[in-house]
């Protein structure tokens, strides 16, 4: 199993990502619904490319660096930033990006829209700023729809910025309580005289049922892309939709059912989602990864282990996204060919 | 609070790390240790120097090239890689390394034995090997004192190697447990021949319970240097003794009993150790870390938050060791002094 490529090693099946990318968009086409990835699954300007010459309207990054080290390339024209972005040094460097790519940012907050308008105050075109709504999943956001109002007349009024419409992250299986939420701000925006351009929501456990919530008219997924244990737990995606894969020898069989890989969290991460255990070997389905140390990870079964020491295993992911943010590169295969190695760009961007 | 600090930031106090090296080379000159640090805590080449100055007698690496980016400054002599090297690639690099610094190496199988042998077979002077024993933290290791004087013998009489000794990591706690199985290994070894140099224990938790062992005469601590909140919540030190810190800006505070902070998985990673929650905020008892998206960290408090948007807030990690992994660079201060940026020599070193 691909012998020459030196271990752990993070693969990405091309045609795989390739026919991941199309699905969705032709879902989204289908239901008139705008495709705006989030590049952090891959974290690699030509697969982002390769998501707007598909047919997405542009792409969304969560931090400053990531939209930097995205449109570094070219090809890359409309970027949304899903973040509040806080802190001179952040705000002088959004300033700049604006220059570079039809530039969306969101805010939470007076303090937020305040700052925005403090940097692009004196900037010959205005920033384009969303109001990001709480839907339920109570991590960022406005509380309520009347917040959401208020707020976007608050943006429509600063120096510098135009009210762009409106941003959630739902909890999975939150698209009923989107639709509601979104159609009330909407009503309550437009008897404001705010008229909401964008209605932009996310995540990609509920990808296939973003038409059920038809208010919605902008669709953000990142992990379509590669696709994950965690996403085939839900029913979003079989094993063979899974692009993204580590690459680990075996190292000890100190038992007959425990063997030992060099995969450890620094490439699997501790991520679980909510499942038990950490990662799933392909075609070994009767083995668990049970246990992960930094550079170790145990796999147990409950017969014989059946591996040697110097074997290759392959194991999706609990989480994609985190895994590309562990390697400086991934090697590209399409099935058992390898295309070569890409430095992850994005990769480690915190700022 | 670092005000000129774009976040989120590590931030690494260099008059704690430093008290932490000398506290615990000390307690290991007292009691007779060798003390060999495992550089994977702080990845940086210049306080694995400092380490070797206060009297470390060299370095433990987990990976080739974790000791690769150790050794390519100066002044360290002595790397031991607590690892089964497998593979043409990684037994390649490992033999270059033995040509720079003097290098031990474990296995805990004949195969690993095997490949070593066959890449060492014609150097001028022999590897040395010693043999990981497993004392109840299930992971690698051979299971019994009898396999471990089994495999030393095939050590012993492998071209190219000599057995140097036993090494073990054990399971928090198992210091009685090392004892006595390290007692009985000796014996073995010490009757077929085999006299043992070297016996290496190791793990921060049990660090100042390593001369409850007195057959152990080398001990391997990583988190020693930084400290972090497992180690603080197993009684090993206190938050005054943690060197390791992540600074973070709050971005949004939606609720009264809610902020969110721009440190999520990417910096503080997923890693609990046991724990609830992800992280403690230091002079902020009444906050809790409840949860983390990639970017993305929420702080809960019973009663009002008392935070705005802006400020910041100096988080002790659940684990220091992994943080460290995730940055390209941490920033060096003593107290609130600002010394510099370091970049993290070893991060993201997998193979």
């Amino acid at each position: 199993m691909f012998p020459d490529i030196d271990t752990p090693a993070v693969l990405v099946d091309l045609a795989i990502a390739e026919a991941n990318i199309d699905r969705f968009q032709h879902y989204c086409d289908a239901h008139g619904i705008a495709c705006r990835p989030h590049i952090k699954t891959h974290k690699l300007p030509f697969l982002a490319r390769r998501q707007v010459a598909a047919g997405a309207v542009g792409i969304t990054c969560q931090k400053v660096s990531e939209a930097e080290a995205m449109v570094a390339g070219r090809d890359i024209a409309s970027v949304l930033l899903t973040y509040n972005i806080v802190g001179a040094a952040k705000l002088a460097r959004l300033r700049a990006l604006a220059d570079r790519v039809a530039l969306s940012v969101v805010a939470d907050s007076r303090t937020v829209v305040e700052g925005l308008s403090r940097q692009f105050a004196d900037a010959s075109s205005p920033l384009t700023v969303l109001v990001e709504c709480d839907t339920g999943a109570h991590r960022c956001g406005v509380a309520t729809p009347e917040a959401a109002r208020d707020l976007a007349a608050v943006i429509a009024a600063a120096p510098g910025l135009r009210f762009g419409g409106l941003m959630t992250y739902p909890p999975a299986g939150g698209v009923a309580g989107v639709q509601d939420w979104m159609s009330r701000a909407k009503t309550l925006c437009a008897a404001a005289g705010l008229p909401v351009e964008i209605i932009t929501s996310g995540g990609a456990p509920d990808m296939w049922h973003a038409h059920d919530a038809p208010i919605v008219n902008e669709y953000r997924s990142g992990t379509y892309i590669y696709n994950d244990r965690s996403l085939v737990a839900r029913g979003v995606c079989q094993w063979a939709d899974c692009a993204l894969t580590v690459l680990a020898t075996v190292v000890s069989v100190p038992d007959a059912n425990r063997a030992i890989i060099d995969a450890g969290t620094k490439v699997l991460t501790s991520d679980l989602l909510g499942l038990t255990g950490h990662g799933h070997v392909l075609d070994r389905p009767d083995l668990r990864i049970d246990q992960l140390s930094e550079e170790h990870g145990r796999l147990v079964s409950d017969g014989d282990i059946g591996l040697a020491v110097g074997d290759r295993v392959r194991i999706v992911p609990n989480h994609a996204c985190v895994v590309s943010n562990m390697v400086d590169t991934v090697t590209l295969v399409r099935g058992a060919q390898v295309e070569g190695v890409a430095p992850v760009a994005a990769r480690g961007q915190v700022r």
